[in-house]
């Protein structure tokens, strides 16, 4: 059972959450694109996990402006949302439905980061840290970016997962 | 490892996965209300609840118009996300500190749902099963909208929690 004492404690918990999600999100993602056959997909993946390095940079910005560490918490939502992914890269079934398995798994991280981001920030706010909550919107920027992304793909890769389902009947 | 053969299928097992976490958080949700001490956080939980097990049967009616059951998935990433409401829960904090802490876990809850219901709907939608999708996309309205009670909460609970800090500080 952990204690906290003040807001801005509970801040440094929910960055050290945040920083071993995102440090689970960079193990992850080589896997993810890895797993995709739309190059468009795999693209959006390799290019998420750079965006994934620079978040894991701004967090640590974030705790030296705070005079804190990230030091280990673990992200149990994070865990399991990576075991969602895992399943979908293990899933054995035709590309695009693959491709939409793994658009779904990426849709539940990046809503959850948005969320987790969404209250570290308020929690800033409400205690004037204006430069660490910059910090924190930038992330949340790109975040919600590359839901959006997703969400324009996910209407090319449902189509042709829907057209696998003809052919079967087709044949 | 699974296999999953048409789009039907995998929208399936989403809402299998979904069924699964709806389920438990109809567990979760008396335990947050409990530990809640903002009276209207408490009622907004208890309220909730109600609402998940609409969501629950609404499933259901969902399983029954594809000829399918629920039968057992485990939603892994919903079991990370409660292990994180417990973490709230269990939290040995100022009262308003504790609440924060709770509307951060039961936010990254509806985020996870919102993306979790998107991506089925748009399964649903793809495949032409327009009485599924209205089911999803209502249960989807009722996410977005505690959603946003929750960010209207926070506002006023962070500056409670803050105030503690401030309290602390004057001592």
């Amino acid at each position: 059972m952990s204690t906290i004492n003040t807001l801005e404690e509970l801040l440094v918990d929910e960055l050290r959450d945040l920083h071993n999600a995102e440090t689970q999100l960079v193990k992850a993602l080589p896997k993810m694109a890895k797993a995709a056959s739309n190059e468009k997909l795999r693209e959006g993946f390799e290019e998420h996990l750079e965006q994934t390095k620079g978040h894991v940079e701004r967090l640590e910005r974030a705790f030296v402006l705070l005079d804190e560490s990230p030091k280990g918490k673990t992200c149990h939502a994070m865990k399991g949302l990576v075991e969602e992914g895992e399943e979908a890269i293990d899933l054995e079934a035709p590309e695009a439905i693959r491709d939409a398995d793994l658009i779904g798994a990426a849709q539940r991280v990046e809503h959850y980061e948005i969320a987790a981001y969404g209250t570290a920030r308020a929690f800033a706010k409400t205690l004037g840290l204006q430069d660490v909550a910059e910090l924190l919107q930038e992330t949340l920027d790109e975040e919600g970016e590359t839901n959006k992304k997703l969400t324009a793909l996910a209407g090319a890769v449902n189509k042709e997962a829907e057209a696998v389902n003809v052919d079967a009947d087709a044949e």
